[in-house]
């Protein structure tokens, strides 16, 4: 080759929901400032602090749509439906054509209405998703993969579907779930719609009689005989984060989503074992992972779900607690020569509200460039040479930055 | 902000069909070779020198596939109509499900036999386009837009369109024009194909009666009654020039379709007066254009036409003092401190074959880096440190040799 290879490395560590509000109990501070964080602390003091203001379509910024922007993705030139994301994190292969969808296994009554979401929160699912495996309706094929406990992929393969149809969860119990629905006026949407919910129709009456469940309601358990899906979409061309970056990445994750984000834009998934997605994650050996990825990847995309989790559950504590174990494990990534590290969230999940906000994310990058802040936290980060910056252009910056120090000149 | 802003300077200048083969009237040289370039081979025996292995998707490059290739786009991803570079050329606007299309107004007898594709290639077109213009058939309205001479754009508006049709162009005369079919059973396709051949019946109609074919008929001209149509395209996102590049880019260029490449990537269209994308464009003025465009611009793509149009007649004499004119005008950017220049082409369009090829083409980078190569030739090209480099992948190099120079570290 006539040029250089890119050398910049970049390791971006996100802390799925991690900025938050003052809490009373903890004497109005955040679980991040309540937190014991010696490590982000001194990463922070060596480094730059600044806050990222997250990108929002809706009421506020879910964490698909968070991801893409934090990865410099324009989201309103590179749309996709999660469900697409959801499918190619478990595994599932796509074509295009397809319609992927998150399906849940969930239990409805006789009279059709649901009483749990999750089916009491199953978690042997394999003989129930082969029975419903490969059905075909019509010329579309079903095709089903497991995700974690009660969750499913589905993906429909066939001519002219279209990806513009309603999900069917409303998000509540004691309800009859809806009727898929097309969500425009071409022939794409209402087939589509039509057949998914034929789908489900017979879905549901071969759950309702297989032996698992029978056994299942003897046992006072309930049953997983029905389907809720949502968030369809089809697969589109999208610039893979070479194309973009022209950096070879890889992704650590635990949760099905994030994986799915980093396949889809064409990054290495590395497997660690005891990446659960969870609170009992082994975050050591994910930073281990990590920091080995760099000496074959340009840019390490490690994602911690746990942060997130706590925060819906508006557990404070447990968010605080879990940020400390966090920051116990960053010895390795200190040490790390002519290396970017930066260390965000997606969004913040304030533990008050139980869901995620429009509040600006903390961010601190570390290894080149300084500022006065010495303290990770939300407020710290106000005063931070990053400035306040727009989650679409961070991205641009880390990469300069990284190049700096990459050796050019 | 807190990074520094991208700082290379890259000037891209494409002579369009610029390689060559071997010609026994000249000496076994190629229209290159002979020609007297004083300043290319400095600026390439300062640079570098390579080979640029052309991409092709049939059996031979296309001007669309090549730029963007060159640009550093896969085109398995990237797919996108040439009807619509050229309706964007010309300066209309598409939406999403627009359908554009390149027209030409020929001439057909009253058997509807074709006996001239270009109308006597006709200048004054206006009259005979607003009578077609904005007919709408079953719900979908028909724009067009005036190109040089007999050329025109073509965009239909409406639902449920699609691209998958064929042209009505048989490129050939004494023949009578193929109907518009569709190329895949989508009803849309059918849809698409039955309304563009209701219009173009309508609009043959009109025309024919139309007072300037009358006049025209009557001064023994051939009448503009009829309307080709080629290359359907429906606009897709692609990423932007910035989005991939992180570069501030203009387009200088004369010819529509290559305003319409500049155009569909992001990049500032710079109108130069003189510049008519033919043999008689003004080089000073787009040279100086470019050089002035770099104060604002971090890449500048120049687009010199006529050397694909000389080679297509087969006229090599006239392709090397076209070359030679070229060469020229070259001092100013001889002169450009902290920039790279590049000068190659597309493809080759060899003046033998008076048509595109899958050649290698000779490329030289200027600004940064030096190898032993001291003319600028297909043959001489074939030792310079470039190497033989795949279209696809050069921009990524040619970026970060601008960035090296461009004060990074």
């Amino acid at each position: 080759m006539f040029f250089k290879r890119n050398k910049p490395k970049i390791l971006f560590i996100i802390l799925d929901g991690l900025g938050d509000r003052p809490i009373e109990e903890l004497d109005n501070q955040t679980p991040l400032e309540a937190a014991q964080t010696p490590n982000l602390d001194l990463m922070i003091s060596k480094g730059m602090g600044g806050l990222i203001e997250p990108v929002y379509k809706g009421d506020f910024p879910t964490s698909k749509d968070a991801h893409l922007s934090l990865f410099g993705y324009d989201l309103d030139k590179w749309k996709m439906g999660r469900g697409v994301f959801e499918v190619i994190g478990i595994g599932m292969k796509m074509r295009a054509g397809d319609v992927a969808l998150r399906g849940d296994l969930a239990s409805v009554d006789d009279k059709m209405i649901i009483k749990d979401r999750r089916s009491g929160r199953i978690r042997k699912t394999q003989p129930l998703l082969k029975a419903i495996q490969g059905i075909e309706i019509e010329g579309v094929k079903f095709l089903i993969g497991a995700g974690v406990g009660h969750r499913m992929g589905i993906v429909m393969r066939g001519q002219h579907l279209s990806e513009n149809i309603s999900d069917n969860d409303k998000h509540n119990i004691n309800v009859v779930p809806d009727r898929v629905k097309p969500l425009d006026d071409a022939s794409e949407s209402a087939f589509t719609a039509r057949i998914l919910n034929k789908f489900l129709e017979q879905a549901h009456n071969i759950l309702k009689d297989h032996p698992l469940n029978r056994k299942r309601i003897k046992k006072g358990k309930m049953p997983a005989n029905y389907t809720l899906v949502r968030t369809a979409g089809m697969i589109k061309p999208i610039p893979s984060f070479w194309e973009k970056w022209q950096l070879r990445a890889c992704c650590i994750a635990g949760a099905g989503l994030y994986k799915g984000i980093g396949k889809a834009l064409g990054m290495d998934l590395i497997k660690v074992k005891g990446a659960t997605g969870n609170f009992d994650t082994d975050i050591k050996a994910k930073i281990k992972a990590a920091r080995k990825s760099l000496k074959k990847y340009n840019f390490c995309f490690l994602h911690i779900k746990a942060t997130d989790d706590f925060s819906h559950d508006g557990n404070y504590e447990g968010k605080r607690s879990f940020i400390e174990k966090f920051d116990k494990e960053l010895k390795p990534i200190i040490n790390l020569k002519k290396t970017i590290t930066v260390v965000t969230g997606d969004h913040c999940t304030p533990c008050v509200l139980k869901q995620h906000s429009t509040d600006s994310i903390p961010v601190l990058l570390y290894g080149n460039g300084q500022d006065k802040v010495d303290r990770f936290s939300e407020r710290d980060c106000q005063t931070g040479r990053i400035g306040k910056i727009k989650s679409i252009n961070f991205m641009t910056g880390v990469v300069e930055i990284a190049r700096q120090i990459a050796g050019y000149s």
